[in-house]
């Protein structure tokens, strides 16, 4: 807290500082819920699907996407208790999609948040039906609850829409899709920005915005989340590419040099790894911006966008 | 149409008409509805995504679930045209679900409706994106346009959580692990009847039961349609599982006789195959008797009942 006028940007105390607030006041409360519904299992699920996916969904990780909805959701007057549901749902999506991530078909990966990935543990038979049930699930779970908590029909009919885009086939599929099946005639510093966009930016960007709308915010309010999560979401992923090269397998959780073992497209090999590093600081900071004319005396949104990109350094 | 007295089930002729009939009215304008949406691609989409999805949505099949779904909606005072969108989530959902049992991991079948399938000509990694995005699109596709065909909100949240939940864990995924990952202790001959209740009927279910909730309809009404579509789901595994063992590659459309060489517990291998061919006629009699209170003189879906159950003779 003591260096707020550095202009180099936070100090590693404020880094640290931005972070753990988010945790404190928005992954905490959702690690709460998450460990009351793993504790009261639908007996109607079969067993080892519940163990399948409650082994993912319990893997850890920072819980930021679900951390930026209920955030979101509180800044736009919304009690994050009445927003849960929806910080949920994302969090189901995304873990579904790192189970399938993880496939010997797709990245073919051992580990994931150092633990066995699911196929691994599970096989790959379950670990497929696992992803898929989590994907179903993630839109209904919010369809059947959100009305309960009071959140009229129209705003639950926009944000679950919401996330089913950011997910879907002009989303973090069509992102993967694009990031494997590589056949675009694009340059490929336009392309990794296209990748990244889709892949990731869109669902952490659902994140915030489905929170937001569960409130009553003029469409002005929405544009300015939905501008600070696709910038968020690109400074994101950039520091992630950036990690895979210089981060060691137990700091990452996961393998590093993944991605040029093989052989993907990233702002590392697209711009190198000091372009790379402007370029997550660059984003970072429109991401600061697009906050500011809702928070002009700064955010905690605000301060996280900073220190995100700083991770990579 | 000659032999309406015959104690036995409808006649050759009658069989035809039931089918075709449901072809004509409901499957037919959802044929035309898909080759409209086919015809006009998302350009957010990448390409070679598109080309996959559609490739398994237009590989043919008769259309059933949508057809149901647009018949009950029609019986509960909505035109089908209003309906379309929900059919096509509910087509969507069972495409998803086609393309991932085929997968090397889970069937690993080469033949689909005659066929190579998706992940024999588009490759194991876009087959599974594109199952993927097909389950996650399923459900957005009616959010974001049922409300625009003049469909209250409410209904349209209960609806679309009908098929989330008639295909996520506790349904068609849930089903498919209990058929996969086999590991209960319950007699075969009733957990044949929990899988493909969970596996098959769910779905059909959902189609029916999805479209009527889209009118204002008493949950009386909205019973009648749940239980039809719980024995009509069961009679239609049930001839699935029969045709498995009786039919030819040409007949089936896939390689026949898969079941028995995956040493999977079908209702001929819990039942035999006389037994079986008479719980099928049974499931479609209850499908029948479901609907008497709703049309105490007939009706399509009715006839509908007995003919499917004649498939498998």
């Amino acid at each position: 807290m003591a260096d707020k006028t550095d202009k180099n940007g936070p100090s590693c105390e404020e880094e640290k500082s931005a972070l753990q607030l988010l945790s404190e006041q928005y992954a905490a409360p959702f690690e709460a819920y998450l460990t009351e519904f793993s504790e009261n299992p639908n007996d109607a699920i079969p067993p080892r699907l519940t163990e399948s996916m409650l082994y993912s969904l319990r893997a850890g990780g920072k819980r930021l996407r679900p951390a930026l909805c209920l955030a979101a959701a509180e800044r736009c007057g919304i009690h994050p208790e009445k927003a849960l549901p929806m910080a949920m749902s994302i969090e189901f999506m995304h873990t579904a999609s790192l189970i399938h991530d993880d496939l010997p078909c797709m990245d073919d990966d051992d580990y994931r948040r150092n633990s066995p990935t699911n196929h691994k543990v599970f096989g790959e038979c379950l670990a497929l039906l696992a992803g898929d049930a989590l994907m179903i699930w993630s839109l209904g779970y919010s369809l059947s609850r959100l009305a309960h908590l009071g959140i009229p029909n129209d705003r639950v009919v926009r944000a679950v829409n919401i996330l089913s885009e950011a997910a879907g086939p002009v989303g973090m599929c069509g992102g993967q899709v694009l990031d494997t099946d590589r056949e675009s005639q694009e340059p490929e510093k336009e392309f990794v920005y296209r990748i990244a966009g889709a892949k990731t930016a869109a669902l952490i960007r659902a994140a915030l915005v489905s929170g937001a709308m569960l409130g009553d915010i003029p469409d002005t309010t929405l544009q300015c989340y939905h501008n600070y999560g696709t910038h968020l979401g690109l400074a994101f992923q950039i520091v992630d590419d950036i990690l895979d090269v210089t981060a060691t397998r137990e700091e990452l959780g996961k393998t590093p040099k993944k991605d040029e073992a093989q052989n993907k497209m990233t702002f590392v090999s697209a711009y190198g790894l000091d372009e790379a590093k402007r370029l997550a600081l660059e984003e970072s900071e429109k991401a600061e911006r697009s906050l500011e004319q809702l928070f002009p005396e700064g955010d905690l949104l605000m301060d996280l966008a900073r220190s995100l990109a700083f991770r990579g350094n």
